[in-house]
């Protein structure tokens, strides 16, 4: 593996002196920020997330804040999913599509108010896409980075760990709710989320210069349950089925293509953007498919940085997106995103780098 | 150091594989790109920029390509610099800005024909934002990234190396023109341009498959020179006041605090973008400036991921937002970006992560 050279065009998180105590090894980069992606030992990681409670640095996930009395308006035009019904309080996980009906994000929207949103946002320029639309069609709304940095609180424990902390409240919140409270005087939005399928938190740190504390509240609130470090977990996530942005989609995936036909309301007025080409997208039918892949054979494969082609009768008819050995079903995993002729079943074979691997595709998640 | 983890979010180079031969030890992330940043000797990889040649994957340079009977004038929409003089074969150096006269990219503007150009981009998104201002302006022009992919050939030696290969013509290419060639069969387009002051080309690779072969025949072509890897060079960019954009600059950085005023034509169309903005600016001054700083003490000092504090009479006045030891200089320098009052030549202490340092700001370039 090679090292990152040091660079501002690359931030470090609020919390990053507090992952660097913990000993993380490895990063990735997300939103020009570090994201750690490691602490040494991946096996015990994944399986403290599973069995017990993870503790992540994910302030990467930056919020894109809307505020104004045109922010709600800009919000529907930004993403073709229905957000009427949508209270303060609340979070929605919408697709942010361009003009042509092409994915450019998923980010979970906080409605903090109705002249305030968040989006908290995966790994692309929203500041630079939100400002463009709402400048160009004259709305009357700021669009700017607030000082928020999210701390993800995962696993089956996570929800003793955090009503240990902020009360029994925390239990009644419903899945993607959220409520402003402060800590030992930090301001924090807990929110009920995180990018796992094990349940759990996502305490939103709404001042920088505390990062270090709230992880320690954190980390010593969990220390009944055997809390340790962790990250948005590879393996995880591909056995429940969660979409990587970039990762998993290309620069012409729609939302269709990556099982998220149902966030799009193709009813949505005419203003929203991307809207007349996901009518014409629905109505022709996607091109492509989301499935999952299961890989022959009992030796885990490395992830890489690039898909891999997958073949059937000869012919190439998408991409594995993604690999992991699965600690639980002991094979090989990943996404393949295919022609949307094939179905969970079928036989294919995935080229790893010249190396022909035989496997059966089926459907997600894995579990 | 810490490790990159994979993931298909981060995209390898063409020159990936070649870059791996070479013995590259370090990577940074640009683009959603990995771009190679050391191959294990940062000194002799220096001189060799400086006094030799030296050859670079800057691949992450991506090209946003404008294509359409609109071309020229989403270029000209985008970029607050004249390009009515524009030839095809030449380039230029253009800011682009928000509506707010922020600066969002500083690529080097390709104009490949009347109705087709590239912007080879700095780190930001330009896709997106190129993309949304088309579609909402209803103008008829497709925006892509095509399969393009620049080395950088840099150093006194740099145009022995390419006459060698392309022939002597290259040596009557003016600063940021170009020409459309082949070499080998692999189709490239050769430019005068580069990321540092020691003169040279980049030679754009229009064929992602051919990255090794195109590596090799210019590491052959360099032997007799003493041609070595390398990368966009931190320590003689920082000597040679090239900027960094999303490095030295942040969210409210326009383009006269960063010494790009010369790039702005204020008497531009009212349908450039920022450029209502950028004359309030101009008439107002703008409230920073760009300097170098010379520090004090002969201990190299290490670049970080963040910028430091820069005091003057203990009143912060701006930002050291890189540094580096200069081995010519034999001293540590780097850039400030302070208030407009500032002047060369002024005592300051810059705060390197809780140590104070003296220090004198000064004119850039320092050589």
């Amino acid at each position: 593996m090679f090292s990152i050279a040091p660079s501002a065009r690359l931030r470090p998180s609020p919390f990053y002196a507090a992952t660097l105590a913990e000993g993380v090894t490895s990063f990735t980069t997300y939103n020009h920020m570090l994201m750690p992606t490691g602490y040494g030992d991946p096996e015990a990681e994944y399986w403290r997330l599973i069995e017990g409670v993870s503790q992540w640095d994910v302030s990467v996930e930056r919020q894109v804040e809307l505020k104004g009395p045109d922010a709600g308006r800009l919000a529907q035009i930004l993403a073709p999913r229905d957000l009427s019904a949508c209270k303060a309080g609340q979070g929605k996980y919408v697709p942010l599509c361009n003009h042509d009906g092409v994915l450019i994000n998923d980010p979970i929207l906080l409605k903090l108010d109705d002249d305030r949103y968040w989006l908290s946002i995966a790994d692309s320029n929203i500041w630079f896409w939100a400002r463009a639309i709402a400048a160009e069609r004259g709305l009357k709304v700021a669009i700017g980075e607030p000082d928020v940095s999210p701390m993800a609180v995962q696993g089956p424990m996570a929800e003793n760990v955090v009503a240990g902390i902020f009360g029994d409240w925390v239990r009644d919140l419903r899945y993607f709710w959220f409520r402003e409270t402060r800590i030992q005087g930090i301001p924090v939005t807990v929110a009920r989320s995180g990018w796992s399928k094990q349940g759990g938190f996502e305490i939103y740190l709404r001042d920088g210069r505390r990062g270090s504390d709230l992880w320690n509240i954190v980390r010593e609130a969990g220390q009944p349950f055997g809390i340790g470090p962790g990250n948005p977990n590879w393996v995880e996530r591909i056995e429940s089925g969660l979409l990587s942005f970039g990762g998993d989609t290309d620069a012409a995936t729609n939302p269709f293509e990556v099982r998220m036909g149902g966030y799009v309301d193709l009813e949505a007025a005419d203003e929203v953007i991307g809207i007349a080409a996901l009518r014409r997208i629905a109505a022709a039918g996607p091109r492509r498919r989301q499935l999952g892949v299961m890989l022959d054979g009992g030796r885990p494969e490395t992830p890489g940085f690039t898909w891999h082609d997958i073949a059937s009768g000869g012919r190439k008819i998408g991409d594995l997106t993604n690999c992991a050995w699965s600690y639980r079903l002991k094979r090989n995993i990943g996404f393949a995103l295919v022609a949307a002729s094939a179905r969970p079943g079928d036989p294919v074979t995935v080229d790893l780098a010249g190396r022909e691997v035989a496997g059966r595709l089926c459907d997600l998640p894995f579990l």
